[in-house]
């Protein structure tokens, strides 16, 4: 299609009230939309267009049939002096999500250091948003969730962990702050299905087929294949980390018990569960020593000799905040995908598409 | 060699009294020693030759040298209610990093969480050691190091990282606790070293040679090779999380800063960081339920299908609890290069080796 070649990018405000507006129209609250729409937003403007309003459809879907509820709040199930669970009584995952990383930030400031485990969540977006939140308060952001298996194990026909997510970000001083965002299979689910929407060829180590080898029929995912883990057993050690304390210690669903946020019923609950730690920096020292010495380590990894024919050594989370100022200033360049599921939202709640 | 084939095993107690003899010939305490001889001789149990025994000579060069101190007792610099900074004055990394995950799981009986940041360490051996402590406590502990850069970044032509070791250790109930403990690297230099000590070829993904292109000579490393990053952008994010954590927040050596244990200067201190973290799960719940949850997911994965040929599912760490098990049975299978190490030891202070 020769268009999609001179679609224009969409204002992020645009993109924001959008889904702040069909959000409403499902019952969600004002406040409720407005916490949503920014995380689905921000992970549009990084450029990470597998977690961003592509996913409102079916959020919206949820929203409608009961599994994600618009009548309830998160809230803490317990708490001690550096620690506390969050039960996210089934509202949006990113509603649950940013009240748990803010509880972990306000512990931390008295504790230094806290966690707060989430259950009765449900799929939480980009886990970056929530780790970045820590940065912007001077703080170390971990930020982790379960979800439902998809990815194999070494020697396993079928899929045994979730894709599991898991993000850091560390605040620097002149810099941005370091943010990585990484799933524990080879790549992230999302990418399979936005390849295979594509039309494109996958690559021969992104997913398992249902001998348990290795195919490159993205059609296969997810019913008759699983994501293969990143470096094998590393992986697969990371996802099960990630699944103990996201949901062993919280309480939350574990691996075949979490429900299918976009293939299961949409009337049922998930039940996902989450991670969160916050680290003071502040607490245990100078900030401003500890953001010159991440500083340094950018400028030094900047300045460190590169392969032949490499432009630029990017420090992760570079391309994404620099997108993110482009995409500010510019507006967002929503791929085909990512329209096309905008488009069936709007269609469906008569609502103005962002960029018309 | 034919008769490498027929070397009878070590007893665990004879290897650990031989590690204690040989550490009292250059001055280190009882206590020092003892904890010593504990890390590197569970390290060989496990089957982990590369961080087991074998580095004994290095540490005795470095405590003969003046580098690592014998006069010095690891203390805690700073603390609060969920966290404290440990300086190790340059003792044995292994008992500084002993001190310090004893402190995490102390500040964590308090607090349900603690995070505990080190300076002023060396190289700690198997990072598996010191969660497997807090495993043992009913916690899950998290351990992290970084060390003298030898890990590339995409693009990069040259380290940026070390490999930065990672451990985490989840406690069961029937079972024995999982148990990871990797580099961000693709495999650890070690493994590069026995490799190609024993002659072997190295894969095409281990290490990136000196034009930033990947080598199967691993007689490049490490002076002309670094090691290449697990899952590329992954593995050197990993890589700069453990570096934030065990380095920028306890004010250790960073990167280039950190000497080399073993190719260093061996009179002065290498400042190599540590972060260690536990999480006390009966603080936030029920411990018993916990390990429920985790008994439950172990023999999920027992259970789950497998690939064609493929015997069994192994949990991280069950490969390692069961050599430990043969091993205090039947002895430690060392192999040829830690028994040549431990010769060059046993000749140089005339000490009985501990298979004679």
């Amino acid at each position: 299609m020769p268009e999609s070649n001179c679609l224009q990018n969409v204002a992020a405000e645009r993109l924001d009230l959008f889904c702040r507006e069909a959000l409403a129209r499902v019952g969600v609250s004002t406040e409720h939309s407005r916490l949503t729409a920014d995380v689905l937003v921000t992970t549009d403007s990084w450029g990470v267009f597998t977690h961003g309003s592509k996913l409102l459809g079916g959020y919206l879907n949820r929203l409608k049939s009961g599994g994600l509820r618009t009548d309830a709040e998160p809230g803490v199930a317990a708490e001690g002096p550096a620690w506390a669970i969050v039960d996210g009584h089934s509202v949006l995952g990113q509603v649950t999500s940013t009240f748990a990383m803010k509880k972990a930030i306000e512990l931390a400031r008295g504790a230094g250091v806290a966690y707060v485990g989430v259950r009765n969540s449900c799929h939480f977006g980009a886990a970056g948003y929530y780790t970045s939140l820590a940065a912007k308060e001077g703080m170390v952001g971990l930020a982790m969730a379960n979800d439902r298996p998809s990815v194999a194990a070494p020697g396993s026909r079928g899929a045994i962990t979730g894709t599991n997510p898991f993000s850091y970000a560390v605040p620097a001083g002149e810099h941005d702050p370091i943010l990585l965002d990484m799933a524990i299979s080879t790549v992230a689910g999302g990418k399979v299905y936005a390849a295979h929407q594509r039309g494109e060829a996958i690559a021969a180590d992104w997913i398992i087929g249902p001998d348990g080898l290795p195919t490159t029929d993205g059609s296969l995912y997810p019913e008759k294949a699983s994501l293969a883990p990143m470096s094998a057993h590393k992986g697969y050690g990371l996802g099960l980390m990630i699944e103990s304390l996201s949901a062993a210690l919280s309480g939350a669903a574990m691996t075949w018990s979490v429900g299918s946020w976009i293939f299961g019923d949409a009337s049922k609950p998930t039940d996902h569960g989450a991670a969160f730690l916050a680290m003071n920096v502040a607490a245990m020292g100078s900030l401003e020593a500890f953001q010159g010495r991440i500083d340094a380590l950018i400028r030094e990894i900047h300045a460190a000799p590169r392969a032949h024919g490499v432009d630029r050594l990017y420090v992760p989370g570079e391309m994404e905040w620099e997108r993110r100022r482009a995409a500010l200033r510019d507006g967002i360049p929503l791929p085909a995908d990512v329209r096309a599921a905008l488009v069936e939202v709007g269609t469906g709640f008569d609502i103005a598409l962002p960029w018309s």
